[in-house]
């Protein structure tokens, strides 16, 4: 039995293209870029290049990009930096590293507030304007929430913040590779994993202009442009850069294969269960559809679901082991049980829709048989 | 012409053994090892079983090893949980990693005694000893410099440590692969990089024993243990697992083999060049000489080299952009000139015997012709 992958917002699988570029790379002559010589010449022109293909996704200068371990340190390296003194606005339903590193800088002294979001699923840009205060520093955001797949409105969230010249900080993990990328001056900073597009595990980016202050994290060599040191992980880079190359040549139809099969999901499935509700009431990126199965137990839903190869989950990963709701939809003020019944489906261009349609089929039968 | 790679301190060749595990992991389904279901427990499995396989080389439980970005991580992660309100005794002759970090700490307010190791090339046990006050709170070195090879006493360092009850805090990075590991009771965490030993770049371990503290460096999802945060880069972690499995099976063979290379090489030089001077009057670990060629400028020997098919260094890649001597040189009290005149030549299993003998008819016929 072909097992069938529709938790793409835990991880991706790895791009044929982009695997031929890391292997090409792994079987290189030893390459440490910081070396004088022929070897390491080499490897900083690759290191070069792959710069400035990252910098022409995110339509950026090269140096404002910097390659790190993982979203969670991109996401890390954008917070730390930041006054203790000063005031942040974030919301409630913020991924893991995120949340747990503004509850650092809180515990350091920094005043943060943190935003509801209800059942809506994004922050509305006039909660955002009133929380502001003279002494807001930075407003922290998720381009779009990895659970429900709701996504900010990044054009309205940008105009006012640039207006009130405050920096906007992203995690835009969940969202590149689903949505059509677009940068908007008062984006400071963005913060990405190269295993949520198909690169692979152990890189990342963090997008910084130039004006955004970055506090190292990790001191030594001095690699980074001084801001992040460490051998940098040159197989890793250029194949993230191929991903974002392969990305960039075509958003939009990916967009539009990804939303495809997520519409077709939907339908059928609210044709077969027309009581289900899904989860998020704002506009969503195009892969991710969670959805409450009244009745059902979604712990026991996902199990069944394992059991006959179709692999979903009921939130972010990093916390996918506890058997606990989702405490991103417990935040939005939905009732307990309606988390509880809740699974996230989320999809990938490598997925077909033949696989979307077994699943369909699978799924119903399960909850028409647990219900 | 095929080029010859000497300076395997800076990096190494990937074993083709350690490639076929990273790109098995890389052909994987979609692999996160939070997730619950089947793809996220094989990889679960899989990582596990990379923990024991790097637990087993260093004779540690399988929980004392963390997985990090890189051996400038592991250092940033070893030093960074100190009390600042302590002392702590390192040399001036560290790795950039230790070296900043330390400084770090330094202007936060801890107390720091560095040690001049003169042109022996490492701390002796009596100098550490001398240093020792009771606020103490750890002893931080490298087990050899990557830029002489000159390894510490360990035994007598480890001995003394554990008798005055002080955590012994190791910089493994030059070291494992040329030497045999060994564990003492006063090694509390021994940082390593898996591009050092034929493995890939972008990972590394902290070694760290149960009773001594970590302060995370990346909050997020709690992954390892809940002391790095970050999707844990799985086929990176595979292949320094598969690299460190090597090595284990065959330390001792493996030091022998570089061993006689390296011995090879410095007699045959001597014989050609009879004033040369190596740098570092200590015992050495098994692949390194860094070597003095009176009335040579070494940059332009390197250069020379460089165009002739031969890397080496003039020192750790990570300050060679600077045509400055080497520091650690400088500190160790040898003259500027004859800093200015040495080159480093590091050697791996990967080199061949035809490889140094061509290498040494180049180098020879070069310094003659520079002089």
């Amino acid at each position: 039995m072909r097992k069938i992958f529709l938790d793409n917002n835990s991880t991706t699988a790895l791009d044929p293209r982009v695997l031929q570029a890391v292997v090409e790379e792994l079987q290189a002559p030893p390459a440490n870029p910081s070396s004088t010589h022929w070897f390491g010449m080499r490897a900083k022109e690759r290191l070069r290049k792959a710069r400035e293909e990252c910098a022409a996704f995110f339509q950026v200068p090269p140096e404002e990009i910097l390659f790190t371990s993982s979203g969670t340190e991109s996401i890390n390296l954008m917070l730390r930096g930041l006054s203790r003194k000063g005031h942040l606005v974030t919301t409630e339903i913020e991924h893991a590293a995120v949340e747990e590193t503004v509850r650092g800088l809180e515990k350091e002294g920094m005043s943060v507030t943190w935003l509801s979001v209800g059942s809506f699923g994004a922050p509305l840009p006039e909660s955002i304007e009133a929380a502001l205060r003279a002494d807001t520093q930075a407003i922290v955001l998720s381009l779009a929430g990895g659970e429900t797949g709701v996504r900010i409105d990044l054009e309205a969230i940008a105009a006012l913040a640039e207006k009130k010249k405050i920096p906007l900080l992203l995690d835009g993990v969940a969202y590149i590779g689903r949505e059509k990328f677009s940068l908007f001056p008062a984006m400071q900073a963005i913060a990405v994993s190269g295993h949520k597009f198909h690169a692979p595990k152990g890189v990342g980016i963090l997008v910084h202009r130039k004006d955004f202050p970055i506090a190292p994290l990790l001191t030594g060599g001095g690699q980074e442009y001084r801001l992040r040191s460490g051998t940098e992980n040159l197989p890793g880079i250029v194949g993230m850069a191929r991903a974002l190359q392969i990305l960039g040549e075509k958003q939009e139809e990916i967009r539009q294969k990804i939303l495809h099969l997520r519409l077709h999901f939907e339908k059928e499935l609210t044709r077969a269960l027309p009581d289900l509700l899904i989860n998020g009431e704002g506009p969503r990126i195009s892969n991710t559809s969670n959805i409450a199965f009244s009745g059902v137990d979604g712990e026991t839903l996902l199990i069944q679901l394992d059991l006959a190869g179709i692999a979903a989950s009921h939130g972010s990963a990093c916390s996918s082991g506890a058997l606990e709701p989702s405490r991103i939809l417990l935040r939005m003020g939905l009732e307990r049980k309606r988390c509880r019944s809740s699974v996230r489906f989320s999809f990938a261009r490598t997925n077909t829709k033949e696989e979307v349609d077994r699943s369909l089929e699978i799924i119903v039968r399960l909850v028409k048989d647990l219900r």
